[in-house]
Parts: C-alpha cells; sequence; structure tokens
C-alpha cells in the first residue's frame, strides 16, 4: 500500500481535513457551495464535500477584484475549486471540525455551475418524498441521507470483519436462478438463447447455501440482494439485502451463540454499546404474554389471561369470549373518560378491528372503577388489579373474543400505548431471541399446511413422530431475532435426510414429480453425504435501520423504489421494444 | 467479539486442526470419509472436511466389535462423528499438517450415509465436465476447486481492506434498473405490477456510480454482480462480478496511482508477490508493437514493420500489402520445415485466416535463407534481421495484408509462438497499463461511430476540437489494466457537463428524444452540479482466476452456467405456468 496517495490533482486536502495546525499553509479544495454570505466588503462560502465544510473567505482590497466578481457569480451547489491560504478564524465554529480556520482565497475556479436544486440541500429538506425520489442524487446529498448510507457501509464492513474472523467463507451464489411457485412471488427473466424459458431472481439463496454446506464449505456467508415481485408494503422493497449465513456440523445453539455474537459485535463496534446477553423466549410464550411473535421489549406490559377471574360473573360479552385478556397501562389512571373514548375508537379501526374496550381504573386514591362495573364488584376489580400487578394510578385495559384475534388486538394497543407512555426510545435497543416455532401453519383458506419458515425446516427431533398424528403442534428448530419489536433475522436448523425432506414436501401437499422438478437436486444432494447443517439470514436494510434509530428502510438505500416498485428518478420500469421482445420469444399481453 | 465459539456441539475439533501437541486428548471429529484401507486387523480411516484430514484408525482387539462392525459398513463420503484419542502415528505422513497422529476411536456415528458419488473426489477425477456441472455441489468437495474459491473469497476481503483504508464507500447499487439498447444485450424483467413494463438488469451500475459521485459520495466501490445477455463464448457467464470503483476530483493520473495500489496490494496479500512499478502503453503502441490493445508482455517478441526493406523488390505479395511485419521468434531457426508448414497452416486456419507465412530463417552458421529467396539477396535477408536484432539461431516469421488484419492475425502467431516457446508461464505476472484509448471506433456494417469504452468516457480536453473534424483522431482518457495479455480491468475519466455529454450522444446517433428518454436523470443531474469524476471497473472473476493462474473463470464461480447459459444442475432456465405468465402480463412467442 506505498504509492502517492495524497497526489489528488485537483486537491490538496479534503474539506473536512484543515486545521489549525495548517495555519499559513497552501491549500486547494474543492466541493459545493454550501452556504455564501455577502457582506458587501467581505464574502464568506461555505464549501462542502463528504468529508465536512471549510468557510472560505474573500475579502475586499486584499482578495484581487477579479476573484471577488467571480465569487459574486457563485450559487448554491457549484462545484468550485478554491485556492489560497489557511488562516484562523475571528469568531471560531466549534460545531465543526474545521471551524478554528478558514481559507482565504487566492485562485478560484467554476469546475461546474449548478442550477438551483429544487429543494434544500439541508437536514430539513422542503422537499417532498416524490421530489426527492425523483432527483435522488441531490437527496442523497443532504447529510443526514449520507450518514445513513456510510452507517449502513460501516455495518457492512463490521459484518465482514466478524464473519471473516469467525472462518466464514463468502461464496457468491446465482442471481439467475429457477423459479419455484412456493412462498412468495418471483421475478423472472426470459432467456434469448432458450426461447420460451425463464429464469427467476432468488427470494434467497437457501438451496445454494445448503448445497455449500453438502460441498463442505462448512460456513459460508454472503452479504446479497434477494428479490421479491410482492405488493409493497409500506416498508418493504422489491429488492433488498440480506446477511445469508449457514454454518455445518452445529446444533441450534450453535447457531444461536454465534450470531448473538455477531450482533454483540455489531453494537459494539458501530455504536459503541455493550449487548447484555440476549435472552430466549419460546414463540407460545411470545403470543401468550404479547401477542406475537416479534414482541417489543424495550418495556413490560405483559397480558394478563383473565377468564377464570370474569368469567361466570353474568358478564355476556366476557363469558362468551374464548379469550379475555388485558394489559396494565401503568400510571394512565388519569385518563379522562375522552381519552379513553379516542383509545376505544383507535382500536375499533377496521385495521384493529376489536369490537370494544373494557377498562379498569386503579385510582390513586385506591378505589377502583371500570366500564363494567354493573357486572363485577370492587373486590372483582381488585382481583383483576392483583393479577396485573398493578397499583394506584395504573390503567387496565382487556379486550376479549377468539383468542387469536384478541391478543392480535392487544399486541397493537400496548405498542400504541408503549409509544404513549414513550417507552419506545428507538435508540434503547432490547435484542431477543424467538424461539421453538410451530413447524408448520394451517392455511384456512387453502384447507392445506404451510411452512412457517420455509420447506427445509427441521422439526424438533422428539416432535417428528407427531408429523404422523398432530401437525399442528409439531415445534421446529427455528429462531428469529428480534429487535425492538422488529424482526431482523430468522433461520433454522434444516432437514439433511432425504426421507425426511421427502416426507415435509408430502406435508406441503407436493406431488412426488412436484418436490423432484423444482428440488429434486437437493434431495438428489441429501443422498451423496450431506452433514447436518443450520443457518439464518438477517434483513441487512432492516438491520441497520434499526441502527440509525429509523423506523423506515428506505432512506438507509440509495436508489429506492417506491411504493408502486418504481425508481421514479430513472424511471423505471418501462415499456421495452418490439424487437427485444421478439429476441426474447415474448409478448406483451395486458 | 467475546462468546464461546469453541463450543461446536457436534464436534470439538475440525480435520485439519489435531497436532502432536494434542496427544492422548479426546476429540470428537466430523467429516467425509475419503479413503478408506482395511487391512484386516486394522482399519484407517481419512475424515476430510474443509480444513484438512485427518486418520482414523480401528484396531482389531482394541476397538470395540461393534465400532469395527460400523467402521466396515462405511462407504466413500459417508459422513461421520467420530470419538476417540488423539494418538501418536507410527509411519507420520509429512504431506498433511496431521500428518503426526491420528485417533483411535472409540465411538463412531453415521450422522448421514451417501451413495456413490458419480465421479471421485479427488484432484485428479474421472468426471467428465457435463457431469461435473450437474453434480457441482460433489465437485465442489475436491481441494482444487474449494481452493479456488477460497482464493476468491481472500482476493475479496483484502479488496475491501485496500478499498477500504482508501476511503472508499461500499454502497449497493439498484439491480432492477432500466433497459438502455446501448451496448450489449440487457436481461429484462417483466413487472407484474406494471403491466407492459420491465425492469433490466445492470450491465453495469455506470449512471449510478456517476450519480454517486454528483451526490457528493467522492469516492465508491462495489463487488457487484452484473448481467450480459450475450452468445456465451467459451469464456463468459451470463452473470459476473466486477469490483466497481468510482473517484471524484481526480484526473486519470490519480485513478491509475490509486488501482496500481489495489493491484500491489493483491498481489502483496494474496500471492506475497512485490510488483514492481506498471508500465503504460498508449493503445497506438500496443497496436503498432502487439497488434492487440491487451499485449501479453510476459515476453518480448515486438513486431517489426517491414515495408521500407520489403517493398519494390519484385514480390507481389508484399508489394501489394498495406502492412508487412513480423515478429522473432527467438531461438526457432532449428524448426523442421515440417514445423514451419505446420504453423502456416495453423495460422491460415479460418479463425485467424491469413493467406500466407514468410519466414526468414538465420541459421547458425550466420547465413540467412528464407521462403522467399527467389526475391531477397542475402544482404536484404540480413538488413530485414537486423532490423529484428535477430542472431544466429533466431527464425523471423512475416504476415502480410491489409494493416488490420495483418496485426490482428501476427498477435495470434505470437502468442501461439509465446505459448510454444514456454513464455507464458502463468505465474509470472506482467500488469500493465494501456492508456489513450481512441473515444470512437466505426461501424463498418453500422455506418456509424460507436464509444469504444461507453458513452460516458470523456474526450481528452486537448482532442475536444477534432470532435468537429476527425472523430477517428479523438483520444479519450479511458485506460485499460492488462496482465499477461488478459484485461482485467478498465475505466475512464467521464464526462460530467451537459453540453459535452449531449454533443457525444449526438455523435453516437442518438435523437435528442432518445437521450432524454434513455439517460436524461444523467444529464439532468450534471446540471445540479457535477463534479469531475474518473473511474473504473476489475472484472472479478477474470481476476481472480489469474491470480489462480488459470485460463477459465468457470472453475472460480460456485454454481456457473454453461456456453447455453444453462445451470445443468438446477436445470433453469425452464419454463414456467400459464398463471405466472398471465400475472406478469407477458404471453410466450417461439
Amino acid at each position: 500500500m506505498q504509492p502517492n496517495f495524497k497526489k489528488f490533482m485537483l486537491r490538496t486536502h479534503t474539506c473536512g481535513e484543515l486545521r489549525i495546525e495548517n495555519l499559513n499553509q497552501k491549500a486547494e479544495l474543492c466541493g459545493w457551495v454550501q452556504r455564501i454570505r455577502d457582506k458587501g466588503g467581505m464574502i464568506w462560502i461555505d464549501l462542502r464535500d463528504r468529508y465536512g465544510i471549510t468557510q472560505l473567505i474573500f475579502e475586499e482590497g486584499k482578495t484581487s477584484p477579479e476573484i471577488l466578481e467571480t465569487a459574486r457569480t457563485l450559487g448554491r451547489e457549484f462545484v468550485i475549486k478554491a485556492t489560497g491560504v489557511v488562516v484562523e478564524r475571528l469568531s471560531k465554529n466549534d460545531k465543526i471540525e474545521t471551524g478554528d480556520i478558514e481559507l482565504k482565497v487566492e485562485k478560484i475556479e467554476i469546475l461546474n455551475p449548478a442550477k438551483l436544486p429544487p429543494f434544500l440541500i439541508e437536514d430539513d429538506t422542503d422537499g417532498g418524498d416524490e421530489l426527492r425520489m425523483k432527483y435522488r442524487y441531490l437527496d442523497l446529498r443532504r447529510n443526514s441521507v449520507r450518514q445513513n448510507l456510510l452507517l449502513r457501509h460501516k455495518v457492512a464492513q463490521q459484518t465482514r470483519i466478524y464473519m471473516d474472523s469467525q472462518n466464514f467463507v463468502e461464496v457468491e451464489t446465482p442471481v439467475l436462478i429457477k423459479s419455484t411457485p412456493e412462498g412468495a412471488r418471483d421475478f423472472v427473466v426470459p432467456s434469448r438463447m432458450n426461447p420460451g424459458e425463464f429464469y427467476a431472481l432468488p427470494q434467497s439463496p437457501q438451496t445454494f447455501k445448503q448445497l455449500l454446506m453438502v460441498s463442505g464449505f462448512d460456513r459460508y456467508y454472503q452479504i446479497v440482494k434477494c428479490f421479491r415481485d410482492e405488493d409493497l408494503r409500506a416498508d418493504r422493497q422489491p429488492e433488498f439485502t440480506q446477511i445469508d449465513c449457514e454454518m455445518s456440523f452445529v446444533e441450534q445453539e450453535d447457531v444461536l451463540n454465534m450470531f448473538e455474537g455477531l450482533v454483540r459485535h455489531l453494537f459494539k463496534t458501530v455504536k459503541n454499546i455493550d449487548l447484555q446477553e440476549v435472552p430466549r423466549m419460546t414463540y407460545a410464550d411470545a403470543m401468550k404474554y404479547y401477542g406475537s411473535d416479534k414482541p417489543d421489549t424495550r418495556f413490560e406490559m405483559k397480558f394478563v389471561e383473565l377468564n377464570h377471574l370474569v368469567q361466570g360473573k353474568g358478564f355476556q360479552v366476557f363469558d362468551d369470549a374464548e379469550l379475555v385478556v388485558g394489559i396494565n397501562a401503568t400510571g394512565c389512571a388519569e385518563y379522562t373518560r375522552k381519552q379513553v373514548d379516542e383509545l376505544t375508537e383507535w382500536i375499533k379501526r377496521p385495521q384493529i378491528g376489536a369490537k370494544g374496550l373494557v377498562y379498569i381504573r386503579y385510582n390513586t386514591d385506591g378505589t377502583v372503577k371500570s366500564s363494567v362495573d354493573k357486572f363485577y364488584t370492587e373486590d372483582d376489580l381488585k382481583a383483576i388489579a392483583a393479577a396485573f400487578d398493578a397499583k394506584p394510578g395504573d390503567l387496565i385495559l382487556v379486550l376479549s373474543g377468539k383468542a387469536d384475534k384478541a391478543r392480535k388486538q392487544l399486541n397493537e394497543l400496548r405498542l400504541e400505548m408503549g409509544s404513549r407512555l414513550g417507552l419506545r426510545n428507538p435508540f434503547d435497543y432490547k435484542v431477543l431471541w424467538v424461539i421453538d416455532f410451530p413447524l408448520l401453519e394451517f392455511g384456512e383458506e387453502e384447507n392445506r399446511w404451510f411452512a412457517m419458515h420455509h420447506p427445509f425446516t427441521s422439526p424438533k427431533p422428539e416432535d417428528i413422530p407427531l408429523l404422523d398424528s398432530d401437525l399442528g403442534n409439531v415445534r421446529a428448530n427455528a429462531y428469529d431475532m428480534v429487535i425492538n419489536g422488529t424482526e431482523v433475522g430468522g433461520g433454522s436448523v434444516r432437514i439433511f435426510q432425504r426421507p425426511l425432506q421427502k416426507r415435509m414436501f408430502e406435508i406441503l401437499g407436493f406431488t412426488d414429480e412436484e418436490a423432484k422438478k423444482q428440488f429434486g437436486f437437493l434431495m438428489d444432494a441429501f443422498e451423496f453425504g450431506a452433514p447436518p447443517h443450520a443457518g439464518l439470514a438477517f434483513g441487512f436494510d432492516r438491520l441497520v435501520s434499526l441502527f440509525g434509530g429509523a423506523e423506515s428502510i428506505r432512506d438507509f438505500i440509495a436508489f429506492p423504489k417506491n411504493n408502486s416498485g418504481r425508481d421514479v428518478m430513472i424511471d423505471s420500469p418501462s415499456s421495452i421494444s418490439d424487437l427485444q421482445l421478439k429476441e426474447l420469444s415474448i409478448d406483451v399481453k395486458i
């Protein structure tokens, strides 16, 4: 790494580099005009590049008239080169690292003029979403967006450092693969050389990483683009990035330790946070206590089931309910009637769909009041309060109905209350493993079983007998990592023996022929000496956005697509020529 | 990076780990059965994993009968777990790192049996190409192939280490982009959500990296998949990997220095080779002296032009030729008539297409003989020999005809002679920059100008006036890195001003409308403050294969496609369902 890298022909320093130690040195800077202050006799210009901002100064009488004239023609976002001498500032700026100095300009060159940008290149911009997407290359100039991408780079770097240190081999798996009907929709690519045939873009490198284990690669990883042609919810992208990993000769415990290590390493090196040991929660407990397989554990507010306390007291709604379940919104007893009504309306919205909300107010004076006082004595209510460990000043919120629905609704309410109570600080990180997922879930509509993770996930050995008798209760060696209520990663111990894989495909309704056509190569591979293996994948976009304390992944992707899957900057997708269609042996049919 | 990573539940050590220091320790190993030697009273098994081979020993009388029995049921490529005690070997094997010890097995478990593989899992395999591709997961078990992929990983690692050290930011650019008719053919992806419209897969992230420069990222890199739907020559792949880079506020010199630094770093860290300063050659010289823009400089054998020495002597063939040009095959004067005839036939093959070959033999006795003695005196021939600095024992080979053709043919002959003379050792690395490429080349068939690199390459400032008068002589600030006669990287200083980019599109025959439709966003971007910038891309597959001393890139790609663009292992591309076609609003039309 010897050669003279300091030889940047156009500049001697970056805009973030000069310090008081450089006093009286000559310097050449290049960058963008961030701001101009023209006070008549003096002109100051903030010159910006990726590394920082340096103030340029022009002074009538001292700066040559031609240069002053040029300086006065500059506009925001002009690209210039300024040559001058580093001088000490009269009024220093301790908010920027170059704040002690300024460059007394002796020569200036306009490298490229700029039209006025359609929005402000500032942290607080006046540009709307649509406009910023169209001019994404300008949006990326904003400090906040650039910092997001630098953060992304850092997380990728540190991921690789950790994985390398643990002897993982980075192997690139193919992007042009084969379409499989299972799971979400594939993007397909017509093959010109094989008319009528199509490649598919991978939803994940799942089968390839398993084949790499069969090949003996032992430890594989890749930071890799994946693709899903789904309807794009608010925060999905048709192309997204995974940290994809697989290990051989391991059990679940090894995988959990290894990737807890990765996340610990990332928190330490990227955020300087010492992560505690990551707690584990079974799927069953997650559903029971949080109504979600990705509980937000930044705050307690656990579910308490109340059937035994509230049923048989004449309140029909509770008596008829499969489940009566509530949370304790600590300190909310002071909520006004209006506030509680508003909460009730909130939870009755179609998106959540609860029928109603029962509250029990544990007043600060020790009395207990509820919206169902008619049916319950004060003792009844106190017994309920006790079940929540409620204290005077708390507000208990109760939902009821079908168990699944009630839990789902209460999960929403819990999260909402967490937010209202300020318990969901994005920079307060709580990491959790959710384990022991069910292997299968039943699709009522389709009237068949689906793999909860994917068809390659292994049942727990002790639950294998249940495959013949009780599919719904077969647990998988599958695990998710959840951070602050968001699933950031998931994986499983895989099936590695052909007979079990064959059985799994049968359960999922594949005919022998279908299974062979789509995954024959994998089942064949299992017969040539496949090792026990397991792995997981992290959603890289999501992980980075969590590190950035943001909700949306979009600002952590350099060139994201909008909710219709369009890149409005390059105007893609777009039509292609008839000639191109003909060469690809396809026709458009709308 | 604290947790207990040594906790591999299924093994205590890898098969490459145990040494004499581990004597008498208990160990659990997992791996594949590489070889079994059953000498009746003793059985030895070589157990293999990614890290090495450890010998297992079973001894009648000492090993329990049940374990012996199990050992005797094992076959090649069975996956087993063996528990035992490390003992010293009687006859040591200094070819493997574990060769001083063996594991006296006390317990054995078959984790997965294996059918007999269709070819030998050995360095010298008996499997043909087609079979090895179909069972690629078995081919990848072979040491040589695994080493190739480990090498690839190392080159990627070291590339990142260097780029990171030089402040480059890794930014992921999108894979679903927009089709452009310029250049090689795009793969396209129908958009389900935008019926009748298509994404395209990038042939390179060219426009995006330029936009990142406009965004002020200053230094960008990415190790990235690119796609080209071309007819696949012997050593092309429809998907391939680039090290893609771009820098702002630099000139050509900076780029050459920076990436010479990268290559130097890679040679040092991966191959432990100290690379000398990389010489530079203009495109004009490369063509004149080597007949190629990617000369193999492992050996001299430069072209010498002979028109002034050979024309006007009555030899019609030379007199009519635009160019008479030859090379000196040093030390080949002893070539028999048969050998020279065979060379002549070789060069007359349709792939090369020369009309004939003239030779001048500088005999060891000092006499000079040629195939055209009729027309040239011995003095004439000696003058020619002198032009080559030929010495007794040399053989001069001369071609003639249209200049372009003769050069191309002589380039082939030169490379062939280099190979025959053993001058092209794949581990003797000669790195070269070829610079000053022409900006444009004329397509005779299409009767128009094409960009030699791509439409974003900047002409040399001093040649800009020629854009109006002499397109063929406009030189570009474009450069290729050539290693051992192979182009491994190329790039250019880019156009960064709208008017020049517009002019360039005009020259290339774009209408205003076409230019706007396809690259409007880039030309717009140039108006909002684009910095001067330049970059380059390395062919990563090619670079790695050169480091591996191999000619083909295929064995450095985990899952390559064959010459028809097929993955024969997963049988892709393949047909998709009518339902899928309907959802994508396309029809197959063969």
